[in-house]
């Protein structure tokens, strides 16, 4: 008898299938008994009724705790009120495993007990949602790149410096020294680039921040491309493409997930091309016009971007960033010196920043003022400069935050469901 | 102008065209001046003639220092001779940034100068080749994964405490306590494969090893993917069908990477199903044979592995290990429990393991015991015994080392070259 799988099951109307999975949910009418099923790919319900089953699978069927681990065999039957459309109705029954008492409740817990069993909550149909949406993003955004010819490429994690500012390193004992996490893989997506044209780093980077806001992990996700011979314009319309992409598959593959997350998928349905591109001047006026009190020269905060990305129904794009709240790497205009040629895109719905980037500066002269004005240690720094020694070229490049943009995408509060085992300042286990 | 990069050149043939790219090599031949364009994507040959440019352009042909950067305006004209098949007889040459001497010349140097120039030495032929095909692999190998309906997973890098042995552990400083850079993700993958059915964790691991060999990197990548409902046997079915599906995929699309690297194809071509399977027991015969004195219960190290793998001309898979050489989680082999139903594949040429794995142990009476027996810790792995205790299955999995993997099929010796930015126990830099 064929072992299939809940997300094959519409193939299989009439025929006797075997499911292996565990027991989701469970509710009795009369002498029906149902079992949920759930396998990984989906659920199904299943139908036990007791002229055709022997006895002692009837009495499994009543008595099998919650998250038991079973094998069912039955028929599939279509059945238009089922979630799914089909359902078994179930021949034969077998225990896998019998569950212990499952912690986790259909009563609503604390975050904090629900973090603690993390390795649990994966299971619960949310979180599951969760985790295929994250899949389906990753997937979809490696192909966008892989599709226009970028080089995959794997930064290191373990680095002996900083790039984006020494105050949120973690320091890793290196044999008989120190190393520090990375913090983001541009630098070396730079030298890359210089070999190879167009590439994209995928990996996890990490910041130390005592920060516990719903848009901040320790541990977090990015894909950041960099782009030998580009400037700012093509990287924000690259950008533009990327989002564009990963709305669309989640809305073409992702059904099921964003039904199971409620999301509400006509302002997914808004994101479509152009998006508005806005400089930070221009920022400065609408928080005014919104009456929010700020002041040229300083940095967006997460009150401003929320501001911000609420007046607007898609992405928007805001760029020219004053030099100084910009990383030490970014271009400055040459139109006006004191802006950046930098942009970050900050997602709709409040829900602020999911991108960073621009044009990195490309002058050996500048970016050596630049390690200077910063107060960073240049000798760690000599072959990034090697990069404008030999061979120095405009480029550009941003990174996408996968956790931010999840949250954003599947429409929920908080970060630390985006990610299978989240990593907070207090959060280390499981 | 179209600016155009040399993998679409051939669309290209009798129009003029823009190339960006860096000078990788010049030579001259009576009046005429010849530079090896490099872009990324490839290289391609541009002439320069005295009586198609200008006296400034062909001035800075004959000048111009090996790796700056260079615009080029010519026609693209089909030339059988030319590596790629195409060359550009150039109208325009344009200095982007002239390049200061370079450090890497076409003499051999020192490996130790060459990993202190790694950001340039990635600029080399051989290193670009190297890295197209790593992508190309990794692509490969998540597509595998994905057709399958494998849900990509990120396991934490950031641990609480050590699932391969404790002795190999970096140590980070997370805030006021400490964590641990992770040896596998496999203990979070299985987690996962009970909430979602098949997984794969692709992601960076570590292991603070003391060892100078060709196989080791402290920092290495990893493909990990965990089944529920699995046993040992569909495990190694599914181990063949991704190696096969990795060396198909390399010697279809990256047959200019292979001859870069002056990889023997025919090597790979033998690598088809189905690979041989042997025990444990049988490599101890087998080494028996070949002279080589071993005992039974004893690991098998490089030099055996490298026996082995001699005696075969494709992959071979090694079972039914003595269980305490292998890990705490794998499950003994109910018919003689002195057995783990593990497996590892040996690459063959001599490559040695690039893939370990096995059915997991999921009895929780079982795997109590082997945490006792191993001397480990219990505490930090309290979460992982409840996936015995809720809904236990059987479950397997394996893990692919993309480094060892890529070395292999690009027939190189040792590890250092195949990612971007290798770390040794004595290098961390650049």
């Amino acid at each position: 008898m064929d072992w299939v799988t809940t997300d094959r099951i519409s193939g299989y109307a009439g025929k006797t299938v075997e499911l292996r999975g565990w027991v989701a949910n469970k509710r009795s009418s009369g002498k029906i008994r149902f079992l949920l099923l759930r396998d990984g790919p989906g659920v199904i319900q299943c139908v036990i009724l007791p002229d055709r089953v022997s006895a002692d699978a009837f009495e499994l069927a009543d008595k099998v705790p919650y998250e038991s681990a079973v094998i069912v065999r039955g028929e599939v039957r279509e059945d238009k009120r089922s979630p799914g459309g089909f359902e078994i109705t179930v021949s034969d029954l077998k225990l896998v495993s019998e569950a212990e008492d499952y912690p986790i409740a259909k009563k609503d817990h604390g975050v904090g007990f629900l973090m603690d069993h993390r390795h649990l909550w994966l299971r619960s149909s949310r979180q599951v949602a969760l985790l295929r949406l994250r899949s389906a993003l990753t997937r979809a955004a490696r192909q966008f790149f892989d599709e226009k010819g970028f080089i995959a490429i794997e930064a290191p994690i373990l680095t002996p410096t900083s790039c984006e500012g020494t105050t949120s390193l973690f320091q890793v004992e290196y044999f008989d020294r120190h190393a520090y996490l990375t913090q983001s893989g541009q630098l070396y997506g730079e030298a890359a680039a210089m070999a190879l044209g167009k590439i994209y780093v995928h990996g996890p980077t990490f910041r130390a921040e005592k920060s516990k806001t719903r848009r901040h992990l320790t541990e977090f996700w990015m894909i950041e491309p960099e782009m030998a011979f580009w400037e700012l314009p093509e990287t924000i319309d690259l950008a533009e493409g990327l989002i564009c992409r990963l709305v669309e598959e989640t809305l073409r593959s992702c059904s099921q997930e964003l039904e199971a997350l409620e999301r509400d998928r006509a302002a997914l349905e808004k994101v479509t091309p152009p998006f508005p591109r806005i400089t930070y001047s221009e920022v400065v006026d609408l928080l005014e016009d919104k009456g929010v009190p700020f002041v040229w020269g300083n940095d967006l905060g997460a009150d401003e971007e929320t501001v911000i990305s609420q007046a607007f129904d898609k992405p928007v794009f805001v760029t020219h960033y004053p030099a100084v709240i910009k990383a030490f790497y970014m271009k400055r205009d040459r139109n006006d010196p004191r802006l950046a040629l930098a942009m970050d895109l900050l997602a709709p719905e409040g829900y602020g920043e999911i991108i960073g980037g621009g044009q990195r500066e490309d002058s050996l002269d500048e970016l050596e003022a630049r390690i200077a004005e910063h107060g960073l240690d240049r000798d760690p720094l000599e072959w990034y400069l090697d990069l404008r020694r030999y061979g120095s070229a405009p480029h550009a490049g941003f990174g996408l935050g996968i956790e931010r943009t999840l949250a954003w995408i599947a429409g929920i509060h908080h970060v630390r469901e985006t990610i299978p085992f989240p990593r907070l300042m207090d959060r280390l286990h499981p």
